[in-house]
């Protein structure tokens, strides 16, 4: 018999499928320079995938792969939003949580990356596809958090509102961090957020 | 004595110097597609320019245009925040013409574009040129900004943080417009700063 031995799975895991290794490439470089500064050359590379493998997982090329790689981007900040609020006790503290997890992210990378949405879908071609799809990601992520919201005892009636306003000053604060290369910014946006809550 | 028609040089004005349309059509390509998804040439043509007059006016080329478009939009913003706040009898109506002017250009364009200054310094090359330019930019509009909110009676402890916030606000408020195609979204920040200062 055989003996597997766990550690070594888990330090020498098995590589992503190439499918998963092009959606990863693409979003991170869509994040960083817009999805018109990135060329589809670049994602394989990056990804360390053959030239026939985009088309075959992507059969029309890079705007699928746009859409593959917002979701799979967009899929992580949904972990990020549950990580932030599930084990809260009240509302404030899981934005206290968000904010802080999304300073720690922004002086983790380059500090000039975007949002993984509009870097990937507003900039490129204006397709119906594109749009529709930037607008089901971004509904998404705030009916996430007025989830919590309502869970953790928001009044119903400002439940919506208040996911909304964390979601202007989320993308607004990351623009304002950006353009002063400064996290902190970040770290503030809990004190604007519950003022107006608090009313 | 030849006499001139001032109704005809209204309605026939000169053509703008090349230098100018140069920097117009940069503006507005730039900010429908981001620095990256617009080329020279498109430049050139959408400006009716000849091929040498873009190295003539901008020695280093399109990062230079780059520059000088987004200066050129920013500029345009300070006089929107001045034509709001000047003649407005307290902030909050500055605040609300603000919001409304927003809208209305969002309704008037082709909904899809996005901020001058993101649009163009944040997409583009992250050159040391380009991050202190946008945080020029930035930090203009926010400084415009509290400069009416002194002068229309907020407390001058609170004008900086209320400008930061308007900000925030617009940027992360015209993302979800353009996510929802619903420039309501931009007439209905008011409410949400002005409670925040009501405390």
């Amino acid at each position: 018999m055989v003996q597997t031995c766990q550690d070594c799975v888990m330090s020498n895991p098995p590589p992503l499928p190439t499918k998963d290794r092009l959606i990863r490439a693409a979003a991170e470089l869509f994040r960083s320079r817009g999805y018109n500064g990135v060329g589809v050359s670049e994602v394989l590379s990056r990804a360390k995938a053959p030239k026939g493998s985009l088309y075959h997982h992507f059969p029309n090329g890079k705007s699928d792969l746009a859409l593959a790689a917002s979701t799979w981007a967009s899929d992580g900040m949904l972990r990020l939003i549950a990580a932030s609020f599930e084990p809260a006790e009240c509302f404030d503290d899981g934005v206290v949580t968000l904010c802080h997890k999304l300073a720690k992210f922004f002086d983790s990378k380059d500090m000039w990356g975007g949002c993984p949405i509009t870097s990937t879908l507003f900039e490129g071609p204006a397709t119906e596809d594109f749009r529709a799809h930037a607008r089901y990601l971004v509904d998404g992520w705030i009916a996430e958090v007025e989830h919590h919201a309502r869970r953790l005892g928001v009044p119903a009636n400002q439940a919506a509102a208040t996911a909304e306003h964390l979601y202007m000053l989320v993308q607004g604060g990351w623009q304002l961090a950006k353009a002063r290369q400064q996290s902190d910014v970040l770290r503030h946006l809990p004190a604007q957020l519950n003022t107006d809550r608090r009313q």
